[in-house]
């Protein structure tokens, strides 16, 4: 049969970039293209224990349908907890439990968007969140990243020329793929911008808790005070990815039809999944165990920047991340990015060329990104001692 | 802020009928218009052996970021199970695993629908599946269902009126809500007509192994030489739904297609979910499990059965299910069944209303449906004796 799929799904096109990462996905490569969290990193002696009591204590809660909402111990735990340490959620917010972040883009898009409808994003961005939004057949726009975040003077010729935009996507804290951290000050415009041109925020945070140096900066959602900004959090960076649990804190009345779009896309999250999290939130010294992955990530982002600053000082530019997961490297004019991926990839050293970060599949870019949380300590000092060698080829 | 939802989710409004289940959600009252498993059928004991065994020898795996496909030992053991059991799954068909079954619907209409194609359903149908092809703004076309499944002549005719639909749904073994069970001379009929408008089957079988009666009809599945048929099946009613694992077996590029709407959905499901199943499947007694469950729900629906007859055998008319969860009753014409479904409501009694599973919201029916599963043993006799009661008011 020749099947006909649908229009949204055949945008989403296996691409060259794809084909690179496949090519890397063997276990003898150095996986600078992934974005893993460390092994090490994982709570194991407590989800070991947690999971037992679960069973032990209360079985059928944990394997009979739960609601579309999520656990409302959960929800509640949660939603405190970002009030108490972040300022985010008002009396107007409601949380919901998610299959992941993912989810949380994939909602966002469900209950906000119709057919070519303008969803502006950093450039370069998540690929993951622009592929869910190409999956929603939205036109995405993008705006420059610059060191501090989003450029606001094209963000606002960006909302003037596109009056129709419906959503501003941003990553504010140690942004996937270039690991900027947009300043407090920019924060404060975007908002106002979104306030003015009556666009709604999807402010995702999954790295914040990943903060190596320097202070916090106030999430969006705090000046919330229109019921335009949809956070999301996740535990897959602090707690494990496999589990599959985040939130999405945000007006009610989005999180009223999020509800109902979850319910038809996989009804809930799995049930003992939330009350693992209910647990180690309530059972277990979580914030001693984000110090902890903070100390290893700090370390690693520092052994991976001294080789970068050494073995490719005058051969890329980066700006240096304060924590997340990732370096974006520029490559010199002269170099062909996607040939000096696809030679890395032949070295099994796997990078991620930075095209896959891009709107659109004519935009080029110099970049690439590096990521540190997945290869061993060993495979980043191999890593850049090959991608190191590599530069006198150019 | 005024907030401008989508179209599709739009659709999905609060009915009178979300109304009166809420009204009925409290913990005291008889719970007929559930569909959940009954706790008792759930393997207990294996499931806290098993997630003890996972988290002792391969946490890592059951904590980190997996593949969207699913975990690759499940997918082989249950395309190898379905293959040996029920001759469903060929050379040229591949798997997936799902957050339960939920998914493969949402996977089936992201992958297939453009907005305004048609899906042909069982009329009545599962109001969760229906709500998905909503949510993608699908045009809902209905057959009516007879006590051998769906009115083929009139699926037929419907064919030849509505060439540009693209899905045909059905639940072939006790039919929810209908409870009714597809003949093999129309699962034949159906494959024909399907492959001879070129129309894909999606084929969703959640109730199939809670045979209590009778001999398994072949899935229509079996019959597909021609790459038409996608098939879903879930553990959701044979081990737990809480856990959220499903799978769907469909050609191979249809699968492809549906891995990439995942990834852009949730990623993948969890993995420790995962693992247990396939543990469950591979070290314990799953077919005597699945046993010991229809020796459950045979004496439940046994007693329903024989209390509907003693209470109500000159009041309503029903097919006798030969399994799953749902018994369909259609109450005489002069009763208002919106009004008898609140009235036993206010009895505490829940029954669910017809008018949720049908298309439009003009359609009509007479029918409610009730559950068996849920409720224990002394809430079905008391439940029965309530309705009971209640046709003299009439």
């Amino acid at each position: 049969m020749e099947y006909v799929f649908s229009d949204r799904i055949s945008t989403l096109k296996p691409s060259a970039i794809r084909e690179i990462l496949k090519a890397t996905s063997q276990g003898d490569v150095i996986p600078f293209a992934a974005g893993n969290p460390a092994p090490e990193a994982f709570p194991v002696e407590d989800v070991r224990r947690l999971s037992a009591e679960i069973f032990a204590d209360d079985p059928i809660t944990a394997l009979q349908y739960g609601i579309s909402e999520g656990y409302t111990p959960l929800r509640q735990v949660v939603f405190a907890d970002m009030q108490k340490r972040f300022g985010v959620g008002t009396a107007d917010d409601d949380i919901i439990i998610t299959s992941g972040a993912q989810q949380v883009v994939d909602l966002t898009a469900k209950v906000l968007l119709n057919e070519d409808d303008v969803v502006i994003c950093e450039a370069p961005s998540f690929i993951g969140a622009l592929n869910t939004f190409r999956s929603y057949k939205a036109r995405l726009v993008g705006v420059d990243v610059e060191a501090d975040g989003m450029d606001m003077d094209k963000l606002e010729a960006t909302l003037r020329r596109e009056p129709g935009a419906k959503v501003i996507y941003t990553i504010p804290n140690f942004q996937n793929p270039s690991g900027v951290t947009m300043s407090w000050a920019k924060r404060q415009r975007l908002y106002e911008l979104a306030k003015q041109y009556g666009v709604m925020v999807l402010e995702d945070n999954p790295y914040g808790e990943l903060r190596c140096r320097g202070e916090d900066v106030p999430a969006i959602k705090t000046l919330d005070k229109d019921g335009i900004v949809i956070y999301s959090g996740s535990f897959s960076k602090i707690l494990a990815p496999g589990i599959r649990v985040a939130f999405t804190i945000a007006p009610k009345s989005v999180i009223a039809k999020m509800t109902v779009g979850k319910q038809a896309s996989d009804v809930h999250t799995a049930c003992f999944n939330q009350m693992l999290v209910y647990r180690w939130m309530t059972e277990c010294d979580y914030l001693g165990h984000i110090a902890k992955i903070r100390d290893n990530y700090r370390e690693r982002l520092d052994l991976m920047c001294g080789l970068i600053d050494e073995k490719w000082g005058d051969f890329v530019t980066y700006v240096r991340p304060e924590g997340g997961l990732f370096i974006w490297c520029e490559l010199p004019e002269r170099v062909d990015m996607l040939g000096f991926c696809r030679a890395a990839a032949e070295r099994k050293v796997a990078v991620v060329p930075g095209t896959a970060f891009l709107m659109q599949p004519t935009d080029t870019t110099q970049c690439i990104r590096l990521n540190f949380s997945t290869p061993t300590r060993e495979g980043i000092v191999k890593g850049m001692e090959i991608l190191g060698e590599m530069k006198k080829d150019y």
